[in-house]
This record gives structure tokens, C-alpha cells and sequence, in this order.
């Protein structure tokens, strides 16, 4: 890799006006029509569609791992096939694996995310710091788990410390500390759920100089209008990722898939545009 | 699934006299010298030659993902192989992923692990209580992160609640109200390092009926003398998992790898069983 990736994704949010992620969570039952089956190069096929028709607004493709994993070997071909028609159509890859595990196995993991060709990955930092710093040492971009999108997020990132604060502020703070000193965007962001907007002007004050990940648009309840404070350290420091509210746009529009998916994810990058200017 | 986990681990505890995990993290630089190569096929054949040489001393084998999934596609393969070879020997497959998500991915997390085959899986409870359910749901084991071993651990697990004592015992109530009420054990246990003993204790306490995954005996210090109030709630109620103390053995005896490999496996198993008598 030639350069650093916040320093990639900046030049690639500039040059495609976009800051808009497509989230990939293939469902085998429910790909579009012209994909053609239900298995992994369905899957594969499907991916490549969406890619093709909706791409053109986005920066990047969040592949959820998971979704792939399920299909076996042969789906994780699926995922590398994914990845070289994100790549093929110049979009940058955030594989969705929220690993996270002891520094040998974590070392291991960073390797699997490298031989798939992702410019960055999500972490959970659970296991603390040195399990995050071999993720960082790959020179991709790492985003740490920090407030998550789901209702169950509060039972544990929410726990007040007797330090003061939430769980979810020192993690935070242990992903300033990742970012170091400096200026300009750091190769380490931060997951913050779009579904809290009261958590993202905290979020920014704890952690000026990380990209952060913003899931929970759309489907999940979270509005475009409630990110600005994600945009403060500039147009690449906010991602807006969505995945059913473009993949899935034409259920409701009674559209077709591709036309339905980039009229969505062209409304999502207006509106975060527009609103980061 | 015929019978519930812990069901089927009390049997075959019993049945095998052994609370042995074999741990397989792969190297392809450091496979066996008869798996001959360091690609994925090697691997498989690697992991094959050490379930043949040592399952007999374990009741489980615990193939770490990551290891696998470096190797793309083919490394899942991989992976299934050894799923294969694991069961075709009468040994549980507890497939080692720390996976943890928002609750429609952690479904699909659960779907790959059991497409698998696997009998039990990994968690990571950052993500909350409905990051586990989906987990739960899959009949399968599911064994949560609560301490863990490596040095790191303490920079979040340890940090003190408002309310009182660390976060991983809270972790740990999250895994007993999981664990639910009832006799005998339960198919959600958890993750406690043998690396700090004086944690043991305490864990039996908070989790009376969960199954320990016990890592860190061996290359990371813990001693299986330690273990005892791990096995309090019965033989089954704490599984020792060791890697390159098995594994690796012959680099150290100058011994061949499978006898190594046995040997120190037989050793383990021994000091296990008779600690839990």
C-alpha cells in the first residue's frame, strides 16, 4: 500500500463527493432477481450487481463477513470476488468482522484481512490494547468498536465506570490514545452508532482526529440530519454506511433493484454532503 | 443436535476421562514436518496428523479461525477438513472465532458456525445481551469472553464499575443470567484465563453453572495446579485448552511430533483429571 489509508480515503471522499459506505450483508433467500440462485456465486453474482449499479455514489463497500462465512469455502470466495469488483470499480473495502482476540491470534487475523485485500477492518476492543496493535501495525485502517447501533449496546458499553463516564467514553479515549499526535485524519477510527446523535458530539470531542463509522441509518431508526458532529474534523471524518436502505430500497419502491438502489444511496450522499459543506 | 451441549460434553468427558482442549492455531511456516508444504492443504494435513497423534489424550479440539481464514478461501477449507477429521475421531469441535455482533449478524454468525459443524463456539459480549441471544439459539455451546489472558485484558475487563467490583464480573452476571436457573451445567459458558488463578475463584462464584474455557496453561504461564475451583461444579465444568504446549512439544524434547505431542498431552490430562477427582 502506497499511502496511508486516511490519507487514501480522503482523496477518494474528495474525488467521488461521497461519503456514503454500501453495506453488503447478502441473505442467500432474499438476493435480487437477476442473481440467478441461492448459493455462493449467487451471492457473489448479486454483490457484484449491487456494486455495479449503486457504486457509483458511494466511496466504499462494507462486506459483513458473517454473511459470507455462512456459505463456507465457497462463500468466502464469494467475499474475495466482492472485494476485487469493489476494487475493479474503485471503491475502497471495510471488511466487517469485528475481530478481536489475544496479539498472536490478533496478528493472524490481520493477515487474513490483508491476504483479502481490505483497506480496513473493524476491531472490538474488548481484550484491550494490545490486542488492537497488531491490527494497527497492518497499515490499514482499524475501526474500534466504540457505541454500537444495537438496543443490547447499552447493557455493557453504557456501565458507568467508577472513574466516571461510560464504558463507551473510555474506549474512546483508549482510540484517541491510538490515534496519537498529530494532524489530519488518523489510520484509526471509531464504530459510533447513528442511532444516538447525543453520543456523536461527545464522541467528537473524545476523539478529534479518528474516522468514524456511522451504521444504524435507515432501517435502523438513525437520520442523515443527526451527523454533523461526525463531519466536524472534516468531509472524510464521517463514513455513513447503509445496506438494506439501498440493497433493499426496491421492495418498497417497486423498482427495480439497481435503479431503486442508486436512487437511494444518491439520496444518502446528497444529504450527507450537503450537510458536511 | 440430538442432546444439549452440555450434555453431550459431560458424556464424552466421561467417557474419554479427559478435560483436554487440543488448541490448533496453524502456522504455515511451522506445520509438522510431514504435512509437507505451508499452503492450505498442508495445513489440513498438519492439523490432521495432530488430532490422530493426540486427540486420544482430549475431549475437544479448538481450531482458531483466524489461523484458517489467512489463507482465503482455501483456508476455510481448511478449516472444514479439520471439522471432519475432529468428529470422524469422536472429539467436540469448539471453533474458536470470538465473533460478536448486532443481533441480525450474530444470526448469521450462528448459521456459519453451525454450516461448520461446529458443537460450540467463541463470543464476545461487548455488543450486549442481544448480541448472544441469536448465539444461544443455535443449540450449540457458546462460551463468553469474561477474563481473558493476555496481559491486555486488564485495560478494559479490569476497569471498576460505579457499581461495584470490575467489568468482567458483570460479564460474568451477564453469563449467569444466560446460564439461567436449573441443575447441572449449562450450554453457555465462559472464558476465564488460567493465567491469574486468584480470578478463578471468584468466576465459580458468579457463574456456578457454567462450563470454563481455560486458555493461557503453558507458553502463557498458568499451571493446571491452579485450576481447581474451575472444576468445583463437576469434571465437565472446566476444559483446559492448550496449543503450542501440545503442538510444539518436539521442539523441545527433540522428540518426534506426534509421540511429543501425546506425551504432553497425556501429561496435561492427567494433571487435570487427578486435580478433579
Amino acid at each position: 500500500l502506497s499511502e496511508r489509508f486516511a490519507q487514501r480515503l480522503g482523496e477518494a471522499v474528495a474525488q467521488r463527493e461521497s461519503q456514503i459506505v454500501l453495506g453488503l450483508d447478502p441473505d442467500p433467500s432474499a438476493l435480487w432477481p437477476e442473481a440467478g440462485g441461492a448459493d455462493a456465486p449467487a451471492v457473489a453474482r448479486h454483490c457484484r450487481a449491487v456494486i455495479a449499479a449503486a457504486g457509483g455514489a458511494c466511496v466504499a463497500i462494507k462486506p459483513q463477513l458473517a454473511c459470507f462465512e455462512r456459505l463456507g469455502a465457497a462463500g468466502w470466495a464469494a467475499l474475495e470476488e466482492t472485494v476485487a469488483a469493489a476494487h475493479e470499480a474503485g471503491l475502497l473495502v471495510i471488511a466487517d468482522g469485528k475481530r478481536g482476540d489475544v496479539p498472536v491470534t490478533a496478528t493472524a487475523y490481520a493477515q487474513a484481512l490483508a491476504a483479502l485485500g481490505a483497506d480496513a477492518f473493524t476491531a472490538n476492543p474488548l481484550l484491550g490494547r494490545d490486542s488492537l496493535e497488531p491490527l494497527l501495525a497492518s497499515e490499514r485502517g482499524v475501526f474500534v468498536l466504540v457505541r454500537t447501533s444495537n438496543p443490547g449496546a447499552a447493557d455493557v458499553q453504557d456501565l458507568e465506570l467508577a472513574s466516571g463516564g461510560p464504558l463507551w467514553e473510555r474506549l474512546a479515549r483508549l482510540v484517541d490514545e491510538l490515534c496519537g499526535e498529530g494532524a489530519g485524519l488518523a489510520d484509526v477510527g471509531a464504530v459510533v452508532g447513528a442511532t444516538r446523535p447525543e453520543h456523536l458530539q461527545r464522541a467528537r470531542e473524545l476523539m478529534p482526529r479518528a474516522v468514524f463509522l456511522l451504521p444504524g441509518v435507515g432501517a435502523q431508526g438513525g437520520r442523515v440530519e443527526d451527523l454533523a458532529p461526525a463531519f466536524a474534523a472534516g468531509r472524510a471524518a464521517g463514513l455513513v454506511t447503509a445496506s438494506r436502505a439501498i440493497v433493499g430500497a426496491y421492495r418498497e419502491d417497486g423498482d427495480d433493484p439497481g435503479a431503486a438502489a442508486l436512487a437511494a444511496a444518491e439520496h444518502l450522499r446528497e444529504a450527507a454532503w450537503s450537510l458536511s459543506a
